[in-house]
């Protein structure tokens, strides 16, 4: 049944040959890795104003232009250098890989953390944002937020276990239709109030007053807006899946997505400034500005899917990144190994449901609250792009060739830019939620150090001495116990007992005695039934089943010489249905999992099916 | 690690031996059989005027005396049929004995489930009457409701674990005093009221209307108030408990219950009409009266206390009889066996803990409101009423011993106003929960139903033929096989190797390929190693990894006599800390599962210990 169901969710397995990843060019690679990018206009925007309306009242419209310039300065920044990234690993260069290669293990692990955490952070955050657009366009479905946004998260599951990736083209219209949606939002929120003169009242109330900014509150707008940047690292992890020539492709592809960015973030930014459109936890600063320029109808209902959907598919990338991410790291064994192994449609299935169960949590935990998840964002990737530009820092200078002096500083201006806002985000959220991240980095970057060294410990402990030939056997010189344990004389002990008896003669049959009725019955059916051998009976006070037995393969009583084999066989009954086995004492488990810490036994499981 | 953790929880494990229960008498007897009765005064009153108050207005406090009088009249009735229970059911007569012995198997599968849910909402609806006590007391607490609740439910789960129903003496003493205080405050009560003429405010406001009481209201309100009549199967259920004469001395018991809820619930009632107390969900009825008669001082907090007390030693009562009545079902193979079994300290470990965790989820559920858990109360138990009555009828028509006529009479009213109340209970309650309980019953006769088919399915299948003796075996006439599933070349399989060689020669590795250069290294290091046996491989282009061995096993080319044996040998990795078998892939337990639904395979399971 399970097989079934999970047939019908997922399709049918794919065979290993059937891996092939499509190559896409630059129209069709644009808007497949920029959704991460260009939705965060959605909420980005509005977080500077959350910041800034409180502080300085009216003031904020004309403070949020210089926060967002400097956002987008940065952004430009960050692809001028990452640009150079891609020139140097054509095979996909992520902060880890960058990392590893020029800085060593313990900043690549860092990188690795962070990026690991901003990944989740990216489908909590943009499924929670998505869901805000739907709440906002249907107030009635605010109660169920949370719901909304697991639904969502489960939707995006079951499609990557499908494997969707592969058939991604149609993935890249969306993020299209929305880049046309809002340009036309842009253009026409522009004509209405500054040519047609039309200016609409602002939807929520704005404090009226006017103070002087701080710097310590434009920071905090600055680092609120930072929000936006996320998505960069996505183009450079995603080399290798462009047409030749990849590279050149890829870097266009940044710069567009720059060119993308700047227009709709300053264009969204500027329209919130003219419209005075603020921060309100019932309807995002898009739909009010859907509402101004459009009015209820078609239209503010067309940019709230569309927004929804764009947010949706940026949560889609991390469905991308993530899994591919974790399977590398754990190819190094630095996390579970089970993540580099591929599912039955060929996805890192493990990983995409890791992916969405951390997230899920998210959700819960912060109540679906896209505002409250914000402060945890970013800080993670922006601790991975000062990584990754200090390791093409250091690989410049080791390296020394053609024009390196020149891009050593370009990739430097990166490092320090990046660690600043770095330091300025930690800072400026950290009562808010960063303080999370920044702990959860070391703990996650400690707990992958065990994991590794438990491989090593596993690999050593495994390695074949090749010296060291198979033993001689002598049949004859040694003896093979094996030990049945009876509880009462039925059809499955026989079946154990005839199945010793292929092997040996050395048949111990070892009763443990929690209830003497239950013995008594037991031993006179023995006497009746005639099998010529004896029964060892214990005792047990405690009614522990396994101690008398391992008392007893330990005792001088049973002498065992080293060339000896003690096996242990126990029947376990096989059942129909899975709801059966809670009917069953699961002492066989115990048993087993008792044994199995005993060096030199070993451990036969009969099977006795049940008929129905 | 767990294993300290348990051992300082519930202490040491105790031998079988030291069972043996503590006889009380009459003293002892009636605080521990009766805590349950007495202690529904603190919420059967309060819900009657529940009922009345907004119906009828300031008349609801004659009208409730009229409830409260056929409520006690309806407990001497059942005290008297359950006197004959004692008599004839002297090794202890539940409802389900008593019907399995007069009525059959699917009355006596009626009785328990719905004594099971009588039981279950027993703890449920007394821990949080006693979070109410609490949260009267302290209104600062309210909000943590839900969580005293189940603080309260873990300490009591731990203290049964431990068996303190055998050092039962100290639980009796806080009835006692419960008793005493109560007895105390009506007195006080009437004295200043009706001697000092002192007659303090209301403390919350009463409608001020007077209503005609209709037929529907009262019968709810008499509802109501049947849920002080939940205890009474308990006495008949201790007879053995009891010293001898354990019947006289049991149903001394039965009466002096009677007496004492007489002047309780009915001394308490009357306060309430004196001192117009309502019902309020922030303060009980009890503590109101508490406040009115001794103002907010020393008293009322101590009948804070031992109202809260009483009501946890009630919600102990289930835990004295839910795991006794389940390990009776169990042994009679309705319900999971494993409820029969007793735990390291002898209790019903398994009864307990399920009872626990059902009661934790319905306070939940239902927000710890006691007022909304009491609807789906006492249906149940005056279900069980009914049947046993009628089961008491039914045996004194078949033995016609004595003065049967005279005693079946008395069973006979018990049946009807038990079969009555039931009836009101179930209509007047239905949409506020009591359809829950009604449609619970038959679904657990239901599953009690499947549960038994399976046990009888598996006995039959287990069943011995006893003219089959076990098989012949020629050891030179058949073949053993063992199949040594490899990955790589290492020292567990090395193990696996030379234990097989211990009993076979027919050994065949076996490697299933799913990852072509993995493979080829395996390949050449085994022909480097030099193991003279060949390697089968089979390709599994789906990466499932057991479908080729028992492919393989079925297919023709392995030749395979029915007296021959297929063994597949397997190395387990066994490593020192829990969270490392996180670490590695439980392929392994996956084969387990496909390889156990084959009739004729064996498994062998070789513990590899992993140093650290």
């Amino acid at each position: 049944m399970f097989d079934s169901i999970k047939k019908f969710l997922i399709g049918k397995s794919l065979k290993t040959e059937q891996l092939k990843s499509q190559k896409f060019n630059i129209f069709w690679g644009l808007p497949l890795l920029s959704s991460d990018a260009i939705s965060s206009v959605a909420y980005a925007g509005q977080e500077i104003l959350y910041v800034l309306v409180p502080a300085v009242g009216f003031m904020a419209f004309t403070d949020m232009v210089h926060a967002v310039l400097m956002v987008i300065l940065l952004l430009f920044i960050l692809i001028f250098s990452y640009r150079q990234v891609i020139d140097s690993y054509p095979q996909g260069g992520g902060a880890y890989i960058v990392a590893q290669d020029n800085l060593g293990v313990t900043p690549s692990l860092i990188a690795a953390a962070a990026l690991c955490i901003d990944y989740i952070l990216t489908v909590a955050v943009s499924i929670s944002a998505g869901a805000a657009a739907i709440t906002s366009a249907f107030p009635e479905l605010l109660p169920y937020n949370v719901v909304i946004c697991i639904l969502l998260i489960i939707l995006m599951t079951i499609g990557n276990l499908r494997g969707i990736s592969e058939s991604a083209k149609t993935f890249a219209i969306p993020p299209y239709l929305f880049i046309i949606i809002l340009v036309i939002t842009i253009v026409c929120g522009f004509v209405k109030y500054n040519i047609m003169g039309i200016h609409p009242q602002p939807i929520y109330k704005i404090p009226n007053f006017t103070n002087t900014l701080s710097l310590l509150v434009f920071l905090k707008a600055f680092a609120a807006g930072c929000t936006a940047l996320t998505g960069v690292e996505a183009v450079s992890n995603g080399v290798p899946n462009f047409k030749e020539p990849a590279q050149k492709n890829a870097k266009i592809v940044l710069l567009l997505l720059g060119c993308v960015s700047l227009v709709l973030f300053g264009g969204i930014s500027y329209l919130s400034t003219i419209y005075k459109a603020v921060y309100n936890p019932n309807m995002t600063v898009i739909a009010q500005l859907g509402i101004q320029i459009f009015g209820k109808g078609v239209m503010f209902y067309i940019i709230q899917a569309f927004t929804a959907l764009i947010l949706v598919m940026a949560a889609n990338t991390s469905y991308n990144g993530f899994p591919i991410l974790l399977s590398i790291i754990a190819r190094d064994g630095y996390v579970p190994r089970q993540f580099s192994k591929r599912g039955s449609r060929l996805s890192y299935s493990n990983g995409i449901m890791f992916l969405s169960f951390i997230a899920v949590i998210l959700i819960i935990c912060f109540k679906g609250d896209n505002h409250r998840l914000l402060p945890l964002y970013a800080v993670g990737v922006f601790v991975s792009f000062t990584i990754a530009q200090t390791g093409m820092v250091l690989k410049w200078f080791k390296d020394k060739s053609g024009s390196w002096k020149h891009k050593a500083v370009i990739n430097l201006i990166g490092a320090i830019i990046s660690c600043v806002t770095t330091i300025v985000l930690g800072v400026t959220k950290f009562k808010e939620g960063s303080w999370i991240v920044c702990m959860l980095i070391p703990i996650l970057v400690f707990i992958m150090w065990r994991i590794k060294a438990h491989y090593n410990v596993v690999a050593s402990d495994l390695k074949l001495d090749w010296s060291q030939k198979p033993k001689n056997i002598d049949r004859h010189k040694q003896r093979n116990y094996m030990i049945i344990p009876i509880d009462s004389l039925n059809k499955s002990f026989l079946k154990s007992y005839n199945y010793a008896r292929n092997f040996t003669d050395d048949i111990i049959v070892f009763h443990v005695s929690v209830n003497e009725e239950a013995t008594k019955k037991l031993l006179s059916d023995w006497e009746e039934y005639g099998i010529k051998i004896p029964i060892v009976v214990r005792k047990s006070p405690y009614r522990n089943l396994i101690g008398p037995i391992i008392k007893f393969v330990e005792s001088e009583e049973f002498e065992v010489m080293p060339q000896d084999t003690i096996t242990v066989v126990m029947p376990q009954l096989v059942v129909k249905r899975w709801w059966q086995n809670i009917l069953h004492n699961q002492t066989s488990l115990f048993i087993r999992s008792t044994l199995l810490k005993k060096r030199n036994i070993g451990l036969i499981t009969l099977p006795y099916i049940i008929s129905k």
